[in-house]
Parts: C-alpha cells; structure tokens; sequence
C-alpha cells in the first residue's frame, strides 16, 4: 500500500492528530477507504466547517460560533468572578461539573520561557481589559511548572487592584486516590492547603 | 462547547473512527480548532483525495489508484500462488514481511452467517475466476471462527481442481510468547500441527 501516494498521504495527516501514532492512523486510513463516500465526505465536512466557523469570543476567548460566547452572553451567570483558565477544554471540563456560576477568560496558552511564550504571547491584557466590577478572578491554569508561573505572573499584575479577591485552585490529593501512591509534591501541597473542620 | 453545533458535529466524526472514543474525539477536535487553516484543509483534502482516488484492484481486490495495483502489474511476482486474504491490510502485513513473492487475492470480508454475509457477498466468485495457471491457493484468513469457516469453503469449492494445491497458513505459539500463557485451542492446534525436526 505504502506505494499509493494518496494513500500514504492520508496516513501521514491523520498520524498528526494528537494520541494517533503510525499503526492507528493506518487503521483509520483503511477504515475510511472501506466507507461510503457520502460517510468521508461527512467527515471532510465536519472538520472543514468546525475549522471555519469556531472561533474565539471576543470576550473570554472561549471557542464559540458567534461573536460572543454563549457564556458571556448569559446574564444569569455571575459576571463578577473570572476564572482564568489555560485552554478552551478547560472550560468545558469546569462546565461538565455543573457547579460554578461565574465566567471564564481563556489564555490560550501559559507563560514558558523554554518554549519562548511570554506574558504578551497569551491574553493576558485582555484579562487586564475585563476587570470592571470584578470581585474575583480564580486562577485554574493547571498545577505544572508553567501553570503555576502564570498564575503567580497574573496575581502579581492584579495585586494593585485592591477590591479584587485573587484566588488559585487547591492542590491536593485527588478524591477517590490512595495517599501512599500520592507523589511527595501532591501530599506535601496537601499538608499545607489542610483546612479546618 | 457542547452547544456548538459545528463542535459537537465534528466529535461524533471523529467519534465514529475505529479505536476513538468520546473523550480521543474531543481531545482531536481541540487540536483541529487549534491548528492554522491550511493544516486542517491537508488533512480533509488527504481523506477526500484517498477516497476519491483509491479503490479496489480489478484483478485482486486490493486497494490501488491504478486500474491493477502494483503487485498484480508485477511481472516479477510468481502468478502461480495465491494468497487469499480477508482485507487489503492484511496483503499489507505480509508484505511487511518482505518473504512472499507470490500474489494475493483479497476477499473484502468472510463469510459470517450472523452477520447475513454469504460466500456470494465476498469476492470469491472472482477468485475461481483466476485460476488458470495456478498451482498453490494459500488460505490466509484470521484464525477465527469467520475465517476458518471460509476457508473450509473455499477448499471445498477448489477440490474438483486436482492440479491445484490448497494450503492454510500455520497456526500455533506465536514466536516471543510463552507456552504458559498460550489458550488452550492455540496450544493444541502447534501440537496437532508439528513438524518433524
């Protein structure tokens, strides 16, 4: 097979897609070489249109299809607390928690001098943008190197507004997990993030 | 994001690829969103252009963008043997292997009463179209119940040609693996089918 160019081209495209390796991108070559057109030109279809329709809200930065997102354009959601998170399926996994009532701002990214992405890299002035009537910004970029430096980065540039409550998500060990398969790090940020009963 | 039509469509696309479930298809739909436009239009034209373009080899079966692929054209391949394969991956795995020098005949499936596929269904009716000249059909189906049930069939059907020999490909303790660890039916198939040292 390897002597189709389409073919081979084929599995080189799909071998890009995240978690997809050389064996599954052949598998799902063969697949689609086995459906119905109409069923490949869906496919074709959908990738196409999601690329050319999705793009980001104006005011979070979340993917959306329309001008603003349909979170910020919700006025029963709290528009007083701001959850600063790294990417757009970070916000869809707060959401499926059902759980917080307030907005998001989406960085699409986070500050990493080894990658060469700084503060002006991600949208971070467009948070400095947002803060009128603010109380709160929660700061939910994930608990790596990179999370943590630009959590601390965007709660020092908030530090001059008084009347906003920084916060960051705790760390801890996760529910349902063992302590003594908890790594050293986990259980020590534990330890100090304890809270009293 | 759920509540973006072109999102949520694109998911359960990727969601109906072969081994990607709902949380594989989401991660890649991510990815696609996050990508330059010219690297999503590579990726659907490849699917479309490979569906367009490649199809099944008039002689064998296999998959090709010619009107006979590439190993029936062959005239160095010895026309005398057979192989006869369920899928087009698999003439790809044995040619992996870089010993057969014979050529295929891909059935596009095996009888599956289950499944309603008779031997009418499969492309075995153009296998007796080829015979002329042949002196080994090699019977490399899987050995499942679908495959050995096929392959029974189409020794049945090529008994009347006396001139013909029909063989099966091996089964017993795959090479690497343990004794201990083989199923009984593997194991007592390399027993029954030992070969003198």
């Amino acid at each position: 097979m390897s002597n189709i160019d389409s073919f081979s081209r084929l599995c080189a495209q799909l071998a890009k897609l995240p978690g997809i390796g050389r064996k599954s991108a052949q598998r799902m070559a063969y697949y689609l070489l086995s459906q119905p057109p109409e069923q490949v030109e869906a496919l074709a279809d959908a990738i196409l249109t999601a690329r050319r329709t999705v793009h980001e809200c104006r005011v979070c930065g979340n993917y959306t299809d329309q001008d603003v997102c349909s979170i910020c354009a919700d006025e029963r959601r709290d528009g007083s607390t701001i959850c600063v998170v790294r990417d757009p399926r970070d916000v869809a996994a707060i959401e499926r928690m059902r759980d917080y009532n307030g907005k998001y701002h989406v960085l699409h990214g986070t500050i990493s001098p080894m990658e060469g992405i700084g503060p002006d890299d991600i949208r971070i002035r467009e948070l400095l943008g947002r803060l009128s009537g603010v109380r709160e910004v929660i700061l939910a970029t994930n608990p790596d190197i990179e999370g943590e430096a630009t959590a601390a980065y965007i709660a020092r540039l908030l530090k001059p507004f008084s009347d906003i409550k920084v916060t960051r998500i705790a760390h801890g060990v996760p529910i349902g997990s063992d302590l003594e398969y908890t790594d050293e790090v986990t259980l020590s940020r534990a330890l100090r993030g304890r809270t009293e009963l």
